[in-house]
């Protein structure tokens, strides 16, 4: 059996290019007892694999040069030795950017049966989806009745916080870059929608927006996306910092917002959080989640590269904005 | 009877000088029934007052041109229609910078019976030591056996947040900018003082300081120093902002530090504070404090200038680092 995997070639410098990959056949053994032979049905691109790209200490190891990038991923098995994942079990793992792959079951997790498309279980009901449940519930503690500014408002991520903001009674404020996306949350019914691209002098905009302040900044982006908000919170305003991707591709070093006095000023708390770490409330949040994708009242919106050699064009479009929703790659 | 007091002549622009200050001799009224009047004897000089020179909305009404200043102050009754501050009471107001005034009691508070010094109460029992504790114990929540890293640290403030994280059985590592100031901060026992003037490279100097990483940074500074803390913390550290005085007579904004994805990689927590609004533990901090200064665990430094018409210089040498520990005028 021969699985087809992309590589990390050359470690990007600023914004990735095709040329940072590669795509490569290895040949697999056959399975031995208690393996099974998987085929990937769905990979992801995140923001955060950008990270992993730069050869540096973080909270998750750096990607090696010359082997199969990791990531997110939903496939099938098609041939098993272990009872516990017979052919046919669909399963979610970290084994993405390749189309085959052999394992014991080691962080491999079954999805549930469900009617649900399982390329979700990479999105809405996956990592982006439970990061916004946990950046809003858990770190942000946002409550009915205040308001809530959400930048890249129509990503993976975002797309959900300002749709679970909206569920839990806050009035939503959001900020995307292009007109399109500005209609795709408006149809939502997000209250207010910035394009920070057009909309001229961005601290202006969110302070006609939230004339009262805001109680809660889910931030994606960074920068100047930062800046308009420290202006704008409200005394003892949480900001939950989820994302700075304005900086993933900096190759010097890019000063922050000159007013972090405001942190004093107003008394802000500002909470860093990586979702891997919440996970043992995965339950928690996927019952709550399953019930509002059930009752329609949650869109999981989905922007879809078709084939393997697509994946880096589907990664670099993250850092240019062409996904709305989830992005994600079809593989099967 | 006649009052001296210093008005806000000009809001300063950058580093105030002598000319945004003016002396004035203002008459005051006789008594009245229920009123008294009071004679300071020690004014405080603080860096937040440069805040209220600036006309913008803070957590504190900016000061007006033309009207006396106002801050912390310890005077003596010296005349009284008012049975609850008979002449020769000792009281704590808000307003310093004036050599008499007349009051009827409101937000005077009395200063208990006690052998120290009652210029102590503008400082290691008063707001700044108040501030210390405050941070260390309600915003940052240090542990025992947890290294903490404190800007600012020969200051008001810094110096007693260094004393009390080692009473509190933490690692203290300090920053001042003087020679001397590090000479104070070692024979206090503090574990590794730098001096951030001529340490070179501060990053790397925080780095051999520091080599497990700090849990807890107490900011006083901003700009470099929180850079250099960013880089240093250890996972889950937090982050108490209680002031960033490198900051508070820039003219044009200066741009925060360029690595605050380390908020994420590092799920920091950082939280701005003001000590008013904790004032209903000032109980339980003073007899902490009480009992720590009674069995000569805390040293209590002050630098002295004398005469209100030094209250000026002794505000300007704030910024200019030239007094270790409290910084308080002396007008009796």
């Amino acid at each position: 059996m021969k699985s087809q995997v992309i590589q990390l070639k050359s470690r990007p410098e600023g914004m990735p290019t095709n040329d940072n990959f590669d795509q490569a056949e290895l040949t697999l053994a056959a399975i031995k007892s208690g393996e099974f032979l998987v085929k990937n049905l769905w990979m992801s691109v995140d923001p955060y694999m950008r990270g992993r790209m730069i050869d540096r200490k973080s909270y998750i190891a750096p990607f090696e040069l010359g082997k199969a990038l990791e990531g997110g991923a939903i496939g099938e098995v098609i041939e098993s030795l272990n009872p516990d994942f017979p052919v046919g079990s669909k399963v979610n793992s970290m084994l993405g950017w390749r189309s085959h792959f052999i394992t014991d079951g080691t962080e491999i997790t079954r999805l549930p049966d469900t009617p649900l498309c399982e390329s979700h279980f990479l999105g809405v009901l996956g990592m982006p989806g439970m990061t916004a449940w946990t950046g809003l519930n858990r770190i942000a503690e946002l409550k009915a009745g205040e308001t809530l500014f959400v930048s890249a408002a129509s990503g993976a991520v975002g797309s959900v916080v300002t749709q679970i903001g909206k569920l839990m009674g806050a009035r939503v404020i959001a900020s995307v870059g292009s007109d399109e996306k500005v209609e795709y949350l408006n149809k939502l019914g997000i209250d207010a929608v910035i394009n920070y691209k057009t909309c001229g002098d961005l601290d202006a905009a969110l302070g006609e927006a939230a004339p009262e302040g805001l109680d809660v900044y889910f931030e994606n982006v960074g920068g100047e996306h930062l800046s308009a908000a420290l202006n704008h919170m409200k005394d003892h305003g949480r900001i939950a910092v989820c994302g700075m991707i304005a900086q993933y591709n900096d190759t010097a070093p890019t000063p922050g917002p000159s007013n972090l006095a405001q942190i004093i000023i107003k008394k802000l708390k500002i909470e860093g959080f990586i979702v891997f770490e919440h996970w043992d409330h995965y339950g928690e949040f996927a019952a709550q989640m399953g019930q509002w994708l059930t009752a329609g009242k949650i869109h999981a919106e989905q922007t879809i590269y078709e084939g393997l050699s697509q994946a880096p064009d589907a990664f670099i479009g993250l850092f240019e904005g062409k996904n709305r929703g989830k992005m994600v790659v079809k593989l099967g």
